[in-house]
């Protein structure tokens, strides 16, 4: 089976926007045995999309086309599609019916530019769009069966998993041909990429079978396995022999799998604890607690946080003592401890995890250059306090603080209870 | 000119790699007045690169490919680059002796395989990489100069600005038909892109010489312009036009232009007028003060946030008094106003924003549903407080809300101070 990508859109070729779309389709279709054969990314030009359109569906059994379904007058591509299959633009009344629906909810004034939304290539599949005014529609041209989606990633990322993957499925179903996958994602942080990929290459030489693929995604770097097989239970068992290999070279610094978001690991551990924690951030300044607070429900473990910038506020709100910060200063491992046991106090938190550091580009001195970053746990059994030095500029050394932070919680929720 | 981009490697059709070469070359190549037609991305194929090479060169003036070039079996670019040309591939006494000088100073044995990277097609120029072992190499194939390159980010983004940009460069000036290009990126935020696009159609009309572009990158709207002239002061005074036209239409809706940030441009207002702010955020969770803190110098106009998840810290932290949360609830507009006036009393900041609401997907209710939020704001002139109404998941929700508090702010500090 032959699958091709088609993204349409200028900004795709100015450089201004990464296409992070078709990456997401990618690695979704692998597991299903399928490899995408072709990426094509054309302007909004009228003549480049009908050729596109054109010459993958002449080569592809499914083509997924991203983009130019807005409701702007460069949103050409229902158009060409129109074009390419030799049939006029219809109202959907389907999708007219959701779109008008949809802006009576919020209140907005349908205009004739979003009607346009409704208008799909006669003899095309509407699949409605619950993120969004666009809808999908699939349609048969030459030998292909083309997937038209908007290129908003969430909308686009949502039709992908519910409906043009487990269509692909079937196309394929009614095929042959293929053999088994099995994969799995371990996601590690704290581990440079060249020291994950040193750990595990003995690990690979050992399974020929799977392949073993990196992934970074700054603060973390993740190790993804692939393996093959002439049934789906050879392919398992290929993946769960290496993947034990693999867990036992990089043990706690794998923090979670697949899908598991550092965050959310973090709160299930807390929830299944029945323990709570509270923030004290200087040069995170929310980063740590706008990460926590994106898990849904943290209300139950997250009483709150201070980001305390200025001395003041770290005396004000988490009882920092004026001595402490004028005798080490505010990037100290004094001051650290007592933001975390500040916060604590303040909150009657289980755990209190503080950060305070200079993340650049200005503040540092020699003593103390930027990317110097201290981190206090205060819990149960007292306070602990790490101090980390950081590469990078303003924005990497927040990032890697917060990473660091949260590990460090997380490495004393993996200890046994008090 | 017409100017496209080929990449060769399976590794960016599995989604294991994002091409992020390709982004920066369309960046530079813009300011040359160039942008690129079409991007095809194919595997490591043998028949898929010598078809891709094959209609390209018959389509495009000039194209950068890139990858294949390594010393592996699976590097098969300059291979059928030959076969695309009808000549044989030859070694290059130069790239050879490069190649031996480079292994000879790391201490390194030259295995046949990395003999085969100094492999170029007859007649191709080659052009030495100062980074790496494979060379580049240029060929004209039909109407087009084809350039070959690594694909290793540091080896080709070095070729592409020494090497690739000033060929196209010069390839260019041998034509007369390019004019000249000028641009601006207009940011919104808090106006539907379909509302964007209604408003800018009729100044679009107007100026015809300048191409009108849509960009979301939720939460703002950014609107693109790029003029067109026979000189540069030709495309400059069309694009200034038709900016000012557009800022006419837009008004302050338009936060910053280029590539400044919401967050930045709210800073240098801070900054301008000597005042600061402080927060106190619930739903936000500490989203507001991220943001302003990943402004560099952002510690001379905030002092700190309050992120007050628990009633017991909105009532600890920033004063919000107990029969306020008994009698109204944490999400209600006697909350919000006594968090942001808590926090001025807190901190002594000149601002205090304060968030409150229910960004789900569980907590909404009939008459609070998921998505109200209220914002607030207390400043030298008293306090206002806004109810709002977002659509979408969590993260929506608390994007949504975030913007909508700092444009509460922004809007503020664009009225004459007190």
């Amino acid at each position: 089976m032959r699958v091709e990508v088609l993204c349409t859109g200028d900004e795709l070729l100015t450089g201004l926007t990464v296409d992070t779309n078709s990456p997401y389709f990618m690695e979704r279709l692998l597991p299903l045995g399928e490899q995408v054969a072709r990426t094509t990314i054309v302007g909004d030009v009228r003549e480049e999309i009908l050729e596109a359109l054109l010459t993958t569906s002449a080569r592809a059994d499914a083509v997924l086309v991203s983009g130019g379904l807005g409701p702007t007058a460069d949103d050409l591509t229902a158009e060409c599609a129109a074009e390419a299959a030799g049939v006029p633009l219809l109202e959907s009344a389907e999708a007219l019916h959701a779109l008008e629906a949809r802006f009576a909810r919020r209140g907005i004034l349908l205009t004739p530019n979003n009607r346009r939304q409704a208008l799909v290539p006669k003899g095309a599949e509407v699949v409605l769009n619950p993120n969004g005014s666009a809808p999908m529609f699939v349609l048969t041209l030459h030998r292909a069966t083309l997937f038209f989606l908007p290129g908003v990633p969430r909308e686009y990322r949502h039709l992908v998993d519910t409906e043009v993957l487990p269509r692909i499925e079937r196309l394929r179903g009614e095929r042959k041909d293929s053999g088994f996958l099995a994969f799995r994602l371990l996601r590690t942080v704290g581990l440079p990429e060249s020291h994950l990929d040193a750990k595990v290459a003995p690990v690979a030489k050992l399974h020929p079978s799977v392949t073993f693929g990196f992934r970074t995604q700054a603060p973390e770097n993740h190790l993804k396995l692939m393996a093959r097989g002439r049934s789906q239970e050879a392919a398992n068992a290929a993946l769960a022999s290496a993947e034990r290999a693999c867990r036992d070279v990089l043990g706690p610094y794998i923090f979670g799998q697949d899908t598991q978001k550092h965050a959310e690991v973090i709160a299930a551990l807390l929830v299944a604890r029945g323990e709570t924690v509270a923030l004290a951030e200087s040069c995170t300044g929310g980063r740590i607690a706008d990460l926590l607070t994106s898990v849904s429900g943290a209300s139950a473990w997250f009483p709150g946080g201070a980001v305390v910038y200025a001395n003041a506020m770290k005396e004000a709100w988490v009882g920092v003592r004026g001595q402490t910060l004028s005798t080490h200063g505010a990037v100290s491992e004094p001051v650290a401890a007592e933001m975390a046991e500040g916060v604590v106090r303040a909150t009657g938190a289980t755990w209190g995890l503080s950060v305070t550091g200079i993340a650049g580009p200005t503040g540092g001195t020699a003593e103390k250059p930027v990317g110097t970053v201290i981190t206090a746990l205060c819990g149960p059994r007292g306070t602990s306090v790490q101090r980390h030095r950081f590469a990078g500029d303003r924005e990497q050394v927040r990032t890697s603080s917060a990473a660091a932070a949260l590990e460090v919680l997380r490495h004393a929720l993996l200890e046994p209870g008090p």
